[in-house]
């Protein structure tokens, strides 16, 4: 008896926010949106999460973000870290060495970066998203997306403007077919993006002619450097090394100008994997390593790979503010700054808590805007350090080479630019990054991440680094500095600052929602005393403050740890003066205002909350 | 239609370790023993978990030995935690104050003290158990104990020598009575022990006269130090506070003289609860606190009682090495230095890896004698710190009362005495403890714990923590502290010290074991070089020390996290003479050896490995 054929149904559902690709970027935005309780979904072509290779490096910025969504501790915990770099290059006698002792230095100070193949970082926020009931749609694609062209509809940020068209790769599926209605869309699928397609973003920029070879292997080798970042090079070309989980290392190898176009597919124009082999691979990098030898150990070869380095922007973000692209969609670059996961995921880091607070009706879709503006310039940023970076990729100088790369100015290069590799210099600039008052906490610099530093509890002198206190919650934080509590024309002032604070017609009142225990829905207010923990008690901050006595703290040294102490210094801020600082929810310093300024405050938020 | 009575069976089953009762000795053990792969039991007549009160401390010694079983990040991230002690007495106008400034001290160095309710600390291991496949049993009562009286079984650690007859309270359930025979029993049941009872062991010592409130309550006061841990002495009696989880503050007050003996049931003669209530205790407290106010806030009283302070020690811990008690079974005193807890959990941590190693065949029943040797010494030693704090709670020095308690020496009395309190000053003696070879690490004192340092990969400076190298996996651990590896003689010796330790008659290939990536079964290999990174190179450690790169470590700075440096010197060990330290499965230095001195480690390990 044949059974009967199922019926085909076409399900239809709505959504908030609907995320094509399960890349970085697609995890970040969905985790985090998930977190922040916005109503998501994500989608991924592919069967399977990654089992190996492609982008495995998170620089200690992206770790800070982690951290804030508390992802930090297994992420370090799981992945591999290292600590330092070594710069090897041919001495007078053509023999590869490292080029100075001092030349093994620090990655950044106090940040190891961590790195793991790409699908055991995805790993980790997957997870997370399971646990809160979310999980991926795999073997999804995506097949039309209709933007309604009703302006109305467009400016109402509730209203579902988007229609996606899903397939299910397995058509015997009866629900092989479904409609998704979004109020948003994001897309997250990487270079060769679709949804950049449908929306007609176009990529500026251009391929380098660099090509080169990546594999991820476990070493045997007498060279003394191998479980450190290794920078070589050489006149066979250069070679980058990072250190990775269960022994593993990856092997950046340029390849030779000569071999390039044999490399290359004539069919498609692209580089083919097929036209080389791991043995090619391993050769070319025996001769960069020489007189060290290197050979594959255990036979283990986790994955390898040839690539072209393109360097190319998207010319928009976002269309109409309702449909965005996030990640490799936007930017491509080379890897070996180990930029590219960073950035994607710092994209959505961006992006998120902007979307949570225009669904939630705390902010006008403008605010969406900031989006482009502070992503787009980070990006472009990028291709230009890029480019700057990938000329020291070129030969080492020699007697014969007087044009080629010195290692010592390549090391001199490499440490002024760690503040823009490790992330942490990365300065935005858009309508919500303000100016005035920078001279007031001179050391925290606008638009750039709040700097993290050990505070004490004035209550009980417990050590506090202060991210801790900054997660991404979606609430902005206000950081009141309050000066020298343990006297009293500064109690005074920080008492009157608190009047301003709780004043009906200031911004916490008016744009806060609900308070509890001295938090508010969209801010969340810390106090900062100058004074040390032996001349002053928690009392003598206003009540205001205490509601919450674990949010009142001193710029001072735990007794036991040691931790603390010089912090209004560390900021620049005066320890007599005092000033507020605004942290943004995704952690970067937005707004300074003084004291008595709480007016500034109430402007600026006035700006872009409602 | 009457349904059929079910017919009773009677189960009976084998288990190598049954352990009665689930406080914190019997999960520590249980936790322990099944992470150690053995065939444990854990029954607890008890319905449910704590919900509140009762033990609450979490000592450093403790935290460390959690953190061992990779428990103690959940734990302090879950629990309260204080950094700083006040001391409060009479000033000369009788008005109670902060006694010095100064007297708001550290607690201990380096560490904080743990608290929360008893319930939620046992919670920790029962989660870890049940992700490991072990349930505690509740509601289940042990009724019969029989020891097989044959010595030949005694003798043979694979017998089952035990029969306990088990019931559950619910006696409609069809398996209400079920038979176990166990190897070995562990009596975890607490003051009033059945297990003790049943083996025949008397507790040693008597009551003191003092009784105490305890409270633990929300509060609302205007005094500064509530969130610190606190002493009070006053004319009132003295008071002891202890911050807590979730804003909660535990207040010890010690009952006046005068009303002790209407505290007491005369028909029992044990202090009851019933005849006291929480607003007497909080009269009392207020009158110690005065002129600090203080009240109970948001109506929170997690929970209450009163206690007779009772200094005994079970005068054996064990019959015949195969039923042994542990915790509260062993030992009662004061609560107030918050030993009772952490000794108990240091019992059955003292025990779980010479079970272990008993069952596993690689130990004689004779090592089990070594947990009286050691633990019933400390009780002894707890007694005896006791009686001398308990004196302490008298009331303060005044003109009129010039034998009473002066603060300054009290609190000079508590800087000396925190070694004992936080448990890092425990010191073993045995015949696992040797004594020959101090002088070669002198200020690593045999029988105490191993202290913490940072050293540095050889490899990739990544910085370690030694004892985050030091798990309670049950191997010991062998650090071979090998010298200056940069120096032509000391890595010949260091060379030397590898072959005698690879030599087929050294007691790792003896006992060692399988091995596997530089690790034996019974064995964990460490070796720590004293030049410094930029001297060396981890290619410059014999390979037999190589085999897991990462266990090859220099005493050197981190050059990010500036952690590390100074181990030789802090661990009394001469940069150039080197030296051998064994560190027990439990983390305490047990034999420190030459490094040409393998031998005397061979003669160490056969003297109880087999």
């Amino acid at each position: 008896m044949a059974t009967p054929k199922p019926e085909r149904k076409i399900a239809e559902s709505y959504v908030d926010v609907l995320i094509i690709g399960a890349g970085p970027a697609g995890v970040m935005a969905a985790m985090a949106l998930n977190k922040a309780g916005v109503s998501v979904r994500i989608v991924e072509q592919r069967d399977d999460i990654i089992q190996a290779g492609h982008a495995d490096g998170i620089q200690p910025r992206t770790l800070e973000v982690l951290h804030s969504y508390g992802l930090g501790e297994v992420s370090l915990k799981r992945h591999a870290a290292f600590y330092q770099a070594a710069f090897y290059a041919p001495d007078s006698e053509g023999v590869m060495t490292v080029s100075h002792p001092a030349f093994r230095c620090k990655l950044i100070s106090d940040s190891a970066q961590a790195t793991n193949h790409q699908g055991a970082i995805e790993q980790v926020f997957i997870e997370l998203m399971r646990a809160e009931g979310l999980e991926v749609q795999r073997s999804t694609v995506p097949t039309s997306l209709e933007i309604a062209a009703d302006d109305d509809k467009l400016k109402d940020p509730h209203a579902y403007v988007h229609k996606i068209v899903l397939h299910k790769k397995d058509q015997s599926d009866p629900l092989a077919t479904e409609v998704v209605h979004s109020k948003f869309v994001l897309g997250a699928d990487g270079a060769h993006s679709w949804t950049r397609n449908q929306l007609d973003i176009r990529m500026e920029g251009d391929s380098s002619d660099a090509v080169w070879g990546v594999l991820d292997i476990e070493a045997e080798t007498d060279f003394p450097d191998i479980h450190n970042q290794c920078f070589l090079h050489s006149e066979h070309g250069a070679i980058i090394i990072i250190p990775r989980e269960d022994n593993l290392v990856r092997i950046y190898v340029q390849q030779p100008p000569a071999a390039v176009e044999s490399l290359i597919d004539p069919a498609t124009g692209r580089v083919d994997r097929k036209r080389t082999s791991v043995s090619r691979l391993l050769e070319q990098t025996r001769r960069v390593f020489a007189p060290y030898h290197v050979d594959v150990k255990n036979g283990k070869i986790d994955w390898w790979t040839v690539y072209v380095v393109g360097q190319r922007v998207a010319d928009r973000y976002s269309v109409n503010n309702r449909a965005f692209i996030a990640g490799d969609a936007c930017h491509t670059h080379t890897p070996k700054a180990g930029q590219g996961l960073n950035a994607s995921m710092n994209d959505s880091h961006n992006l998120a808590w902007k979307l949570a607070y225009v669904l939630r009706g705390w902010g006008n879709l403008s605010l969406l805007s900031t989006y482009e503006a502070e992503r787009r310039a980070i990006a472009q940023k990028l291709i230009a350090f890029d480019r700057k970076y990938s000329k020291f990729f070129d030969k080492p100088r020699s007697d014969t080479n007087l044009a080629g790369v010195d290692t010592a100015e390549f090391h001199q290069a490499h440490l002024t630019l760690t503040g823009f590799i490790s992330g942490i210099g990365i300065r935005y600039n858009s309508s919500l990054i303000a100016s005035e008052h920078q001279a007031l906490a001179h050391k925290l610099v606008l638009g750039e991440r709040m700097l993290p530093h050990y505070f004490c509890g004035s209550a009980d002198a417990r050590p506090v680094e202060l991210h801790d206190l900054l997660p991404s919650d979606t609430r902005f934080k206000i950081l009141v500095f309050g000066g020298d509590v343990s006297i009293r024309e500064d109690k005074a002032r920080l008492r009157a600052n608190a009047d301003a604070l709780e004043s009906p017609r200031g911004f916490l009142r008016r744009l806060g929602r609900g308070r509890e225990r001295g938090q508010w829905e969209v801010f969340d207010l810390l106090c900062f005393t100058s004074a040390k923990l032996a001349v002053h008690e928690y009392l003598d901050f206003p009540q205001f403050f205490r509601e919450d006595w674990k949010r009142v703290l001193a710029d001072d040294t735990n007794v036991s740890t040691r931790q603390g102490g010089g912090g209004y210094e560390h900021f620049g801020i005066d320890p007599r003066k005092g000033a507020i600082v605004v942290v943004r929810p995704d952690g970067y310093v937005s707004q300074i205002a003084p004291l008595d300024g709480v007016d500034v405050l109430d402007n600026y938020f006035d700006s872009f909350l409602i």
